[in-house]
């Protein structure tokens, strides 16, 4: 059993000289435990939010490769200013990949830890770039029959993220949805999930061509915040869907402002008599990304009635609670192949993660790649 | 009965040529309804919140007198970049006062009503800069035997404010509690309170002066925003209170955004592993007040786990429920002489309001002056 399995894993680590290293690390596979199984680990996305893990703040055009072709070491240089964000981190090897599926190799004694053999899975929990992950049983989603790791790779970010938007709407008494950076992969999933579940979606984009591909998407409100007439398009988009909560994927500049102000507009359209306090209709911001780096301004006209806040997945997921979770991830399985699809700009290795090239194309994931790393090839 | 009893009430009336009109009206004390008593409004004082609806965005300085001596009418300028900040209440003449207190001189059958007769009541609800306010019996606060109108004239928005701040404290799962403008009459009041309840309140000042106020009132964490150490301080003193939330009056600039992050950096000390996502510790800003009408700059350094938002005392009443609400009013009126008082710089007539000297002196609230008009003089 697995106790002479080699395990091979990524591991990022910030040093005392300002540097990042990258590394591939040996370590056994444990024996799992009575709830454990082992998976082989077949296919894990890098997305943004492992890019930030992976890389920190790092200079990536100081790059240097050190270390044996089998064994890489990945070397670059972290801005001196930047050294503060990273302090938590200091001298700790850690691990990296938040999602991934392989298949179940071993597993321990209990029933639902030994069901689980030989079948294909999807996980989360960090980890994931290594050839082997020891998971708890009923933590593994067992993916549908005739369903590849592949496409079960990212069945856990995009996809819970895209529901737990929803959920929140729905839990907060909300009955529509604004989103920006709403072309993104989690933004064409959103668009997706609302037209299942009939909630109208208000998409924010900045070109013309995300504009296009929303509407090639069947997108009904698509407001171009780069237009002169964004804040009335924006407006009349929330006047018709009524729409009172906003996801921001962008965190800087004004745009969550210019939201809510927004909102605040279209609901005090119904007001029938003055309140200098503004309207008592609830209004929020959640942002869940920073895009843009440059400092939140707030132009608070607005009245009262609004919240900003930070909104992440796992704070989301420890509040929903677990049975509302197993339902997520149950929709989630069903719609590997459509709803919650994800389409990959390239395949790459372990080994090829430590190579420049390819730490050169991370970058470029903003604009549309995404790679999937095979560990077990 | 008061049929014949004639009313005079201030109004503010916003006008489409670009001007602000101040008036004292003739109108009817109405016949009470069952459940309702008049009131001799005695006493009632003029707070910020007032003077926002009383002079709104006006020049004061090109304010102007005309009509009789007895009828006063003051006309003011707008300057026309905030007529749109106006343009819910363009054409209506609205009645402005808080909050008051006076004595019941007329009341319904109700049993409730006719309690109150010749008691003397604290009142909140607006159209109290009047010499009669027609209000809901149950909605009058009975002061206890000895307390003045005087005395209780401003008994409901800062007194409630304060105890809101704290219910909402308790309510959110804070333990401890920051405060901005805190050498302010509702920042002493707020002191009074968390030395009786045991609770641990972080003040923060601009001023030397200010911090020499609230230790002479035994408070016992003072920071101060202009000194160099600030961030410091504050995030020593978050450290032995463990406060998470902030009612911050100031609301423009960095202050929000700098508590956030001091109580990120406080939350900080206590994680065991590294965590990129920040604390998990929930850290909430609320603004009620806009002392700096600057932008609102947010750096968002402190993780996913904060919030920022309107308060409101009405909308916090409306959510907290009538009986808690009951329980805050009984708590005021035993405290109005001690706890709860309030002190004026001036009292003066309802005419007097309408004087030019008066108008100007409304402006210098800021500094330390309140009025307290006494329609009845």
């Amino acid at each position: 059993m697995p106790g002479n399995l080699q395990n091979l894993q990524l591991r990022s680590l910030v040093k005392e000289d300002n540097t990042l290293e990258l590394s591939l690390m040996e370590i056994e596979v444990p024996e799992p435990g009575p709830d454990e199984v082992i998976v082989g680990v077949e296919a894990t996305p890098l997305n943004p939010s492992d890019l930030a893990l992976l890389l920190g703040p790092a200079d990536i055009s100081s790059a240097r490769l050190s270390g044996s072709p089998q064994r890489p070491v990945v070397t670059a240089d972290i801005p001196s200013k930047f050294m503060k964000m990273v302090a938590a981190r200091l001298g700790q090897s850690l691990p990296v990949g938040n999602e991934g599926a392989g298949t179940v190799i071993a597993a321990g004694s209990s029933e639902a830890a030994t069901a689980l053999l030989g079948k294909t899975v999807g996980m989360a929990g960090g980890e994931m770039y290594a050839r082997y992950r020891c998971m708890k049983a009923m933590m593994c989603l067992e993916l549908p029959a005739g369903t590849s790791a592949a496409e079960g790779a990212s069945c856990f970010v995009n996809p819970m993220t895209v529901l737990g938007m929803v959920e929140t709407m729905r839990a907060e008494g909300h009955k529509a949805l604004v989103h920006t950076a709403a072309a993104s992969n989690l933004g064409q999933m959103l668009n997706r999930v609302c037209i299942e579940d009939g909630i109208e979606l208000v998409n924010i984009v900045r070109k013309a061509e995300q504009e296009d591909i929303l509407k090639s998407l069947g997108a009904r409100y698509i407001c171009n915040s780069s237009s002169d007439s964004f804040v009335k398009d924006l407006t009349a988009a929330l006047v018709s869907t009524g729409a009172t909560l906003a996801f921001d994927a962008t965190g800087g500049g004004k745009l969550a402002s210019t939201i809510l102000s927004c909102m605040e507009t279209a609901a005090a359209l119904s007001m029938t008599e003055y309140n200098r306090y503004g309207s008592d209709v609830y209004k929020q911001v959640y942002v869940y990304g920073f895009l843009d780096k440059s400092p939140t301004t707030l132009s608070i006209n607005y009245g009262f009635s609004w919240g900003m806040g930070g909104w992440l997945l796992t704070n989301f997921l420890q509040k929903a609670g677990l049975q509302k979770m197993m339902q997520m991830r149950a929709r989630v399985a069903t719609g590997l192949k459509t709803t919650f699809a994800s389409h990959y700009s390239r395949e790459i290795s372990l080994l090829e993660t430590l190579s420049l090239p390819m730490i050169n194309g991370y970058a470029r994931q903003a604009t549309g790649e995404k790679y999937l790393i095979r560990p077990q090839m």
